[in-house]
């Protein structure tokens, strides 16, 4: 359970054993949790009777013990085969995979179960993360289901509406007169000197295999076979080269044939530096210093993981699209009344992207393509609400009714 | 599959075939749907390998052809073993059902993804309903999912914001100048004129048939036993008897050996006619003719099944309590913190009931006990927010931690 082997550098691929580190002390480069793949012995049926939660995948997760997972049960979302999306576009093997129905609603309970587990593994103090969205509630809510104490850095001008969900969950908000980088800085700093796990920083190695399942999952609902294509709202990087990552290492211990999908990342215009790295033909990532876009959850202006990102992309023979907010605010509309999955603007991002590349012809209507969808619609009612159909006003008596409805 | 062989009705027992129907003609008593039991044969192996919804339990599903079923993932949702909140009670068996979950975030999408796919088979043109919440945003969903218009009926004085999710599913919202009951006459009066499936009203002995999943799903995941006690926040009463019946059903095809539930009723302190009744020992509900409780989803005043439901509740020995907006708030919080789940007031009024049944003595510190959380806090972040602890505001310098933080 759990074969971790080693931890190593993704540039120069020193070898560390898997303690708590996530940066190469040689060049500094971020350290990926390699498993002993040899000793894997999975087949389909492996996973008959298994927990409906990612932890279904233990033995290619990064935990020593799994009965300490912290499991609120992230992930086995479902993966909807479109009907009326595809009939629209004109696809006939569009899948969503709709992950607003996790435990806190958004992916983000996907990385953040794996590394509060493994802070109570690592025996230490408490859990945090500088995050004013997603993150902040799925290290809370896992926070409070291990009775971890939980930090949440903030900057100080945040809307305060933003940080209910995670102060509900019990965790401190601390919040630090800056910007989100002194705040982020601030936690950073703490997390060594008073042992707090923090879930994006030093148990970065761990925290990003949760994501990975997205890809794990998609391939088992796919029935034992990757996509043709995957659409993924990008931010850092992470997720994308996760879900790939989760795709090579079923082929690496057999569960897939092959894996020959294309990867395309899906940014909001205004704050997309990955996608404008690809459009641009540019071997680069050129920082945005104030991204702006409605997709919030999405606006990194300087990616982390996005070279790694970059180069998955053009290996895989993916694309990049960067919907205006208007496209995204589209796209969120076309989901939930085609499909029936309300998203936050970053679920909008993809479909809007899927829209654009549908339109010009660079995917095949007989492709295999899944569009993931990442949060969910009632954490941003603002987003959309101003433009949705007014209610119809009528008097109440049932001759009111004739010109709305018809026989 | 779904071998529906009659509808019964309640009071008369007189007996239909499963049409269009939901009131008996003889004698105006609510019509239940019945299955030949005796022609299920389940076993738990039965179960493995289908699918993750409430339609696993198709067999028990009012459904004539279970590939028209409109399926969002409805149902399936975690059954939590407690960990925190039952240390802090003193339970030895705590077990939390997550229903913030669904495909539109509350146990509403189990009736409507049942109403709208019997309105598929029943060949209508529209489903719709009268809500103002949770009802709303499941049969927009599903409605989404299905391709088939649908309305939602309001009273014209609705805050805009709680129509947003259903709106943006497509949904028509029709908002009729009077009261709740106005909207609810209008569309009721509407249903037979235009052939519209009014999820719970002429399509209702079906929409129930979604809820008594909650039975079902709570016995499965217990290894095949009903709970000894049950805890159900209760507006109309139907809920509370759908999860009754549930595990009844399992008893009559044998895949559980005995069902000794004790059912107990949860309703916010000032809209609490089934708990009134309850604690005053009546055999008859008194209407409350304006509810007013920080729980707005169980605010009936004159519920449907009340009489039924306070039967159930006597007859299994449960217990019905009804606490107060400030023991809800704390409800929600307490459960936030200690299990990791985020819910709506419903929710909040669940787990108050429970605090209140452990501190005086009505439960046994071993008996299995399943606390119901049927909604989201997403939806009602106003609830709670004024009451959570305010974040601390420190300097961007590593010397203002040390107060707030401990080695």
């Amino acid at each position: 359970m759990g074969e971790v082997s080693k931890l190593v550098c993704r540039e120069c691929r020193k070898e560390y054993t898997p303690t708590l580190r996530h940066v190469c002390e040689e060049c500094f480069g971020p350290l990926d949790t390699v498993y002993d793949y040899d000793k894997i012995d999975l087949t389909p049926n492996s996973f008959r009777g298994r927990v409906k939660s990612l932890w279904r995948y233990i033995e290619l997760l990064p935990l020593n013990d799994p009965d300490r997972a912290v499991d609120l049960g992230a992930g086995f979302t479902p993966l909807q085969r479109s009907v009326g999306l595809a009939e629209r576009l004109g696809l006939k093997n569009l899948f969503i995979k709709n992950d607003s129905v996790n435990p806190s609603f958004s992916f983000k309970d996907r990385p953040a179960t794996v590394a509060v587990s493994k802070s109570l593994e690592f025996n230490l103090n408490a859990v945090g993360c500088p995050s004013t969205g997603n993150l902040a509630a799925a290290t809370a809510a896992h926070a409070a289901r291990a009775q971890l104490p939980c930090y949440i850095f903030v900057p100080s001008d945040i809307e305060p509406n933003k940080i209910v969900q995670a102060s509900a969950y019990g965790a401190q908000v601390v919040a630090v007169k800056g910007t989100y980088d002194d705040a982020n800085r601030m936690l950073t700093q703490a997390a060594d000197m008073y042992k707090i796990g923090v879930v994006n920083v030093n148990i970065r190695s761990y925290y990003v295999e949760g994501s990975k399942t997205l890809g794990f999952e998609v391939a088992e609902q796919l029935g034992w076979e990757a996509p043709d294509h995957a659409i993924v709202p990008t931010a850092s990087g992470a997720l994308l080269c996760a879900i790939m990552k989760g795709f090579e290492e079923f082929v690496d211990i057999g569960l897939l044939d092959d894996c020959n999908t294309k990867i395309t990342a899906a940014q909001g215009a205004g704050g997309a530096p990955i996608v404008d790295a690809i459009k641009k033909m540019e071997d680069f990532i050129t920082p945005i210093e104030k991204p702006q876009t409605l997709a919030k959850s999405l606006a990194i202006g300087d990616p982390g993981d996005g070279i790694y990102a970059l180069n998955m992309i053009r290996d895989s023979k993916g694309f990049a699209e960067d919907p205006t907010d208007q496209e995204i605010r589209d796209g969120i509309r076309l989901l939930a009344k085609s499909e029936g999955i309300y998203t936050e603007p970053a679920g909008g991002v993809s479909i809007a992207a899927l829209k654009r590349l549908v339109d010009d012809g660079s995917i095949d209507r007989n492709e295999s393509v899944v569009c993931y969808v990442t949060g969910n619609g009632l954490k941003t009612p603002e987003a959309i609400s101003s433009q949705l159909p007014k209610p119809i006003i009528i008097e109440p008596d049932i001759q009111s009714l004739a010109p709305i409805l018809s026989r």
